[in-house]
């Protein structure tokens, strides 16, 4: 432990990854108590069309 | 919060899922004593081949 | 599938959750091609306490 | 119930993954009094740069 | 890697829990191609209060 | 966006876990181009027997 999953839009490099990683795992350590040899970040892609937020949804069309 | 995460085959469109995401958001509205704008839907397509019931899983190769 | 998974502040009645999980699984059928009995609803509570937003959480206490 | 996730890298087959799928369905049903038919299991690729273990991110660049 | 979460219903003991890990990690072990090591499995109670299948929810009552 | 969970042992304090949070929406923010409004973070308290290493989980008792 601990297990850090960060879901997010697509778009972000292999590099921006590794380096949000790399200051998730400090965060994580300096404040929980923790090694980094025991963490784990994991990414996980969501398409904006998979990803709707209540209040910004379209209206329903007109005799749906 | 409310945050709703809903697994399903992929094949859905985008407007099918918009159009369930606005009914899911209805519904958590209407019962969970929340807002639209603080609630969001997300989708997540998982293949049919990495979804198994226990009942359905064919049985072992013989020999296996 | 579907499987639908409802994180939320606790407090809400199992009375609630039973009518939002109806209403929710009605959304999923009408819209994404399924029936009710293939869909799952999961409730998980998640204190408040355990729950940030990024730009509401107080900043650190001078000198730390 | 139960609901078995399983996040993995990808490469495996989806023999392998039925494969496994029946041996995690018999180890459930085994030890926790439950039924094939009640229990699914899904799986999760991820690949491998997205999914990071906490002492084994490089290093940042010099000067970032 | 692999991460393998379980949601089950609340009861099981911990040896239960921990006789079925053990017979999960062989299973992941031997059919996904990775080492014991290298695999977590985390269960995850679950009400039978917050966990419902679509064709088994009470209808609202009348007037609702 | 995005949507951080944190798995981690129960134990932690709200102080700790909102100086965590603090320290993660900033990386966030920082490496993947989003804002702290648009960032939540999560945490999940799961407990040391519910969360299994797979090659530190005690051998069955002879007889099994």
């Amino acid at each position: 432990m601990p297990m850090v999953r960060i879901e997010l839009y697509p778009g972000r490099t292999a590099q921006q990854k590794t380096d949000c990683a790399r200051a998730v795992v400090e965060a994580v350590v300096k404040h929980l108590g923790t090694t980094a040899a025991a963490t784990q970040v994991m990414f996980v892609d969501v398409e904006k069309t998979d990803w709707l937020t209540g209040d910004k949804i379209p209206p329903a069309p007109a005799g749906s």
